[in-house]
């Protein structure tokens, strides 16, 4: 049914200045050919007038006109235009939060988040490497391991109207490997890829977790020299220190995988079970050390072995590990390639060598590494490493192959925990307004002429007293405000007021710059 | 099990090269202090040598030593480091393409939809409006409405691990009206805010439409004036001028829904079937005319009034329509006032009138328009229009609203056809190369001081053989070559070649620019 008018005024404040005439005093603006100084009466840009859908409807029926002009009221202005859905369709109001552990991004947080990716990518252009994306839904196999990862029990899954199971990506290499293997031959190696992509992961709430991230990933594919951990760390510190992240700050614990490897060869351990231990380790400051222990014995390593396990596992440093491995390993040579390669790159301080680090995924093979806090108070900020073995595993020939991934969550709590999140407001160029509603079309080509010179320009859409401009011109951050007024319009000029000195020109049209 | 070296080599054909050192003669460069033009033995990064990983493990209990070692094969170099996965694991190749009807970029295609991305940002920049987001993953109940929409039948939805009805959206208009609910009083109107978001319907594959798209979005939200439409189809004709595309590839249908609803008022069709009569109507392309009619006559318009609703969509000029409905109406008065102040932001060549466009979806309630190519091959490129009443719809307080979405699909079939897609090309300042192993570490300090500077740097992180390393810069597109060779680093040096040209000259490190 059609509310009346005054309802609708009620029911809609903010549209009250469209539905009256008002008259307001306005601030000084000194500009002697505008006479701005007097009051001035906006007119509304149309007057109300009763609606007669039936004047001149000459070829149509008119049956049931009168009746149809009856259930409008032959109501007023715009607010007739069209009734407002029966009530049964607004008693519930929508949670107007978006679902549980995910985001909008208001204005003001998409500035953060365009500015945190813009860093991403300029990084990424630095070092020469190619951005890539991939469906964020994604068959639910690409991602299904056999090694009791966390990742896996938080998949967000589920069968579409299809019956395919499928899934919304928790993580982004599974599908660069997938992309990869169906690249095959056709490629030149080796890739340096790099993507930003959302990941979804379903987990209890419990944490303040959100159950998505975007994740800004760094790969090469084709390279088994331990330069290519090298260069991703030096990306990852690349970025920091653009954000204003100092080696105080945070710093990067180093392992290898193969020192667990040749640590396990010892006690008997089928390689076939090694990433099950990783995963195992991996929960070592999660949970208890009994319940880790009683994990490892149960993968099949002896008692003996665990407690050899968690004594290689605690040190830190290179040399002590090189003491008990022996220096012919790969996994010391690896380590000692890397620390020597971060000298040459200028970021030494940055790293240390923590045993303890192995990553969460299943599918790395060599050098693991991981972002950390020095405070010890945040999630691991980034992690990668080498992953050699994972194109087998869908099937494909396996190619060397290295990358992280950096989430956009814990870098913002650490930006925010060190006063670094930049100040990022919203920057116009110019705000135009026109004096007069009739001179909307003017001020249009004005806003026009601007943007075909690549400036950008507000347009002010509405009859709005001059206070109201200043107001919005300090709202949208305006370098300057130009107002299209009836005699100088006439004269081929408008009134351009640079907001930060106040100063005033009348300027021609087509000097306009 | 452990696979021996030499069908390794079969299984990694690419990995030959690093498993061997090999001799080449290298192409002539001519550097008289480098010395490159006599062969060069490229020695391997590391050489093999046997796994040992029991030697120094004085700490670790020696069980099963000899077995492990056994079971290793004792083989060499990295090819050992881990044995395959199980043979049961790699049986069964994963379909190497992305889940039907979604997309992979790779990098030429990432490069494309980055390009059309930045156009959209640039062109919402210069409009003066802001950038927002929303999930991708909203619940269902945002997306249902009651008008038997084509969108709702290809809902991508499912109940999640928490047993919510949860959808992948399908356009981003319904998540921005709940930002701007959930906003409420916060934020100062109008707002201006764009979203490149993307979409997923769940379609049957047969017309070759995907299942998931982007979308550009612009909305205004606060002004009730047509200049908010005007404004919005200025900013999609200065986006296409951008792009190359102009008046005479494609235009803008433009009609309102008040055209409709005038004529259905005299009809007695009450308010509420008005969104599914327009769903009705927009199908008329797609299916024969009886069956529009039995759809119409089943909403209960009359068979007279089915008629003169036909014969009133068929008009396609806007004299003809004032003729017929008067010109008191708002329909006539908003179209009007649109194609006024079309001329004065200087897109008139682009839009005509159009009874028949009433766009797909249920919540428009004033103009309306859609972008068509000329040539009537392709589907529509962008729609939108007003819609006030939607936010109530959701239990909120109702706003003036328009705004379109703009796909990334059918404008790039468009720039296909007109030979307008950008040759976009991988382009990388520098690529830097060590012309000995021993340099690695060298070239990354390179690598490293040029990107201090802001300059991109492709850097090689295996020795290899300079013909390999010219071709490797000429698919980076290196601006020049930076060669790192024993004799000038030792006098801080470094040899600088500029690849278009042929240039060469040494250069010492710190006047690197």
């Amino acid at each position: 049914m059609p509310a009346n008018p005054s309802s609708l005024l009620i029911l809609h404040p903010r549209l009250n200045v469209y539905l009256k005439p008002f008259v307001l005093s306005l601030p000084h603006f000194s500009s002697p050919s505008l006479s701005l100084n007097r009051a001035r009466r906006f007119p509304i840009p149309r007057p109300p007038f009763p609606i007669s859908p039936t004047r001149n409807l000459s070829s149509l029926s008119s049956t049931s006109v009168a009746q149809s002009s009856g259930e409008n009221g032959g109501g007023g202005g715009r607010s007739g235009a069209l009734s407002p859905p029966p009530i049964t369709d607004v008693v519930q109001k929508i949670d107007v939060n978006p679902p549980k552990g995910t985001r909008d991004f208001a204005p003001e947080e998409m500035r953060l988040r365009n500015w945190l990716f813009q860093n991403f990518r300029e990084v990424s252009r630095m070092f020469g490497f190619e951005e890539v994306d991939f469906p964020v839904l994604e068959s639910e196999a690409l991602f299904i391991r056999k090694a009791g990862e966390e990742i896996r029990d938080q998949l967000y899954c589920f069968e579409d109207r299809g019956n395919r199971r499928v899934a919304l990506r928790p993580e982004l290499t599974p599908s660069l490997a997938r992309l990869v293997i169906q690249k095959g031959k056709s490629v030149s190696l080796p890739l340096k890829w790099f993507a930003i992509g959302q990941c979804w992961r379903y987990e209890r709430m419990t944490r303040g977790r959100r159950r998505e991230h975007y994740q800004w990933n760094m790969d090469i594919i084709g390279v088994p020299e331990v330069t290519a951990e090298a260069e991703l760390i030096s990306s990852i510190v690349t970025f920091f220190k653009r954000i204003g992240i100092t080696a105080s700050d945070v710093g990067f614990k180093v392992s290898s995988r193969k020192v667990l490897q040749e640590v396990l060869r010892c006690y008997s351990i089928p390689e076939n079970l090694f990433s099950k231990v990783c995963i195992i380790i991996d929960k070592i400051e999660k949970i208890p050390l009994d319940e880790i222990k009683k994990e490892l014995k149960s993968t099949g390593v002896s008692e003996e072995g665990v407690e050899e396990l968690l004594q290689v596992l605690s040190i830190k440093s290179l040399a002590k590990l090189e003491e008990i491995l022996g220096s012919a390993g790969e996994a010391v040579a690896d380590l000692k390639q890397l620390f020597s390669l971060a000298e040459k790159f200028g970021y030494s301080e940055w790293i240390e060598f923590d045993a303890s680090v192995v990553r969460g995924l299943a599918y790395y093979t060599g050098i693991v590494f991981e972002g950390f806090d020095r405070e010890g108070k945040l999630r691991a900020i980034c992690g990668g490493g080498r992953y050699d073995r994972l194109l087998s595993t869908f099937g494909g020939e396996d190619l060397p192959a290295c990358g992280f991934g950096f989430g956009d969550a814990v870098i913002v709590e650490l930006l925010k925990e060190r006063g670094l999140v930049p100040e990022l407001n919203l920057r116009v160029e110019n705000i135009v307004c026109a004096l007069d509603v009739d001179l909307q079309g003017a001020a249009a080509r004005v806003a026009s002429i601007l943007r075909e010179k690549g400036q950008s320009v507000d347009l002010v859409l509405e009859s709005k007293p001059l206070k109201w401009v200043f107001k919005r011109a300090a709202r949208v951050n305006a370098y300057r405000l130009i107002l299209v007024g009836s005699s100088e319009w006439q004269r081929g000029m408008v009134s351009v007021k640079i907001l930060s000195s106040g100063e005033q020109n009348e300027v021609k049209l087509d000097e306009l710059e």
